[in-house]
């Protein structure tokens, strides 16, 4: 037995249809929420509603940001000769985190996946093979997750990236994490690793 | 070093001011929300709106709904003359949930809490022994949490209702919940429940 109806069902509702949230914490937002409207409701709002009013995906490499291109494409301190092929702006944001990368990205909008049914007319793959097409392009760097899917999405993309253009195509190493302990990695990881060793 | 600024960098902050959410979550939330406009960032604006627009806390007892005095309130059909004092809204959701109260409800706002500055005055005491006061009510369930601070507060508002009136005052048993196991309770409970052992 539930005891609201209408706007506060909804809210939760709204709330609970977000990744990581259930029923449960949903309510609890949504009472929190209501308890503190100034402080938490409305500053919720107005920024819901400032992203949904501002923000877009960038024509070229499908980031969001409130100008299109957006502003990695438009660095010019950035090399427009190298770009890194991500799932998603998650894996984007990861990336640059980092600080290590300084070229420009291509967000494919997922990986393809037989199970979840993406094929390649899903992906942004078109609009990948019309950037790297014209030969200014050196390197894709294919900075995919290394699950099966990834993978393969990997491998379709190189097939195709062939088909077009001569470009280097390189991919993230594989290998044991940085602060990682061998035994609680797996076979598949440390097989890779080994393979991969690195002369000191 | 984070990429983006202005709107969506205040949706991220305002999502991880929520409880249970950090700032990766946040973020995870707020691509997700803007990848899905249609069917995740427009109704949960319209619900957040729609919440703040019409939801208001009842005059009467404290809970949050379209209308006041509540539909708790107005609902002849349940007993006035038992009040069960709960310390939020979610509490009054839990209780109700059962469908084995048919009484009324007082929400106190919170417990008393020396460590949360939190004193007699920043909760609904006055208006409740105001309720209390004229006589027309027969018993009052302190429903709070079995912690320092719900019980210290059970004890405050025991000592103040007796002051005003001769209603008789009861608490929600302790002891082994429903399914729970020996081996896993703490000593506290196992004593209580041995101390209220009951006949069969």
């Amino acid at each position: 037995m539930t005891r609201h109806d209408g706007p506060l069902d909804q809210l939760i509702r709204a709330l609970a249809a977000l990744p990581g949230l259930g029923p449960r914490s949903a309510r609890r937002i949504a009472l929190l929420l209501l308890t503190n409207r100034e402080k938490l409701l409305n500053p919720l709002i107005h920024a819901l509603e400032q992203t949904a009013e501002h923000i877009r995906n960038c024509e070229t490499c499908g980031n969001l940001d409130m100008i299109t291109p957006c502003r990695i494409c438009r660095d010019t301190t950035r090399s427009y000769r190298t770009i890194c092929i991500v799932s998603g702006i998650a894996d984007l944001c990861a990336v640059e985190r980092t600080g290590a990368y300084k070229g420009q990205y291509h967000i494919l909008g997922g990986v393809l996946s037989a199970l979840d049914g993406i094929g390649p007319d899903d992906l942004r793959i078109a609009s990948l093979l019309e950037r790297v097409r014209p030969g200014d392009v050196d390197e894709v760097i294919l900075a995919l997750s290394a699950t099966v899917d990834g993978q393969s999405t990997a491998h379709y993309l190189t097939d195709k990236l062939q088909d077009v253009t001569d470009v280097k195509i390189t991919r993230l190493a594989h290998g044991v994490p940085v602060g990682g302990q061998l035994d609680y990695l797996d076979d598949g990881t440390i097989v890779t690793a080994l393979k991969s060793r690195a002369v000191l």
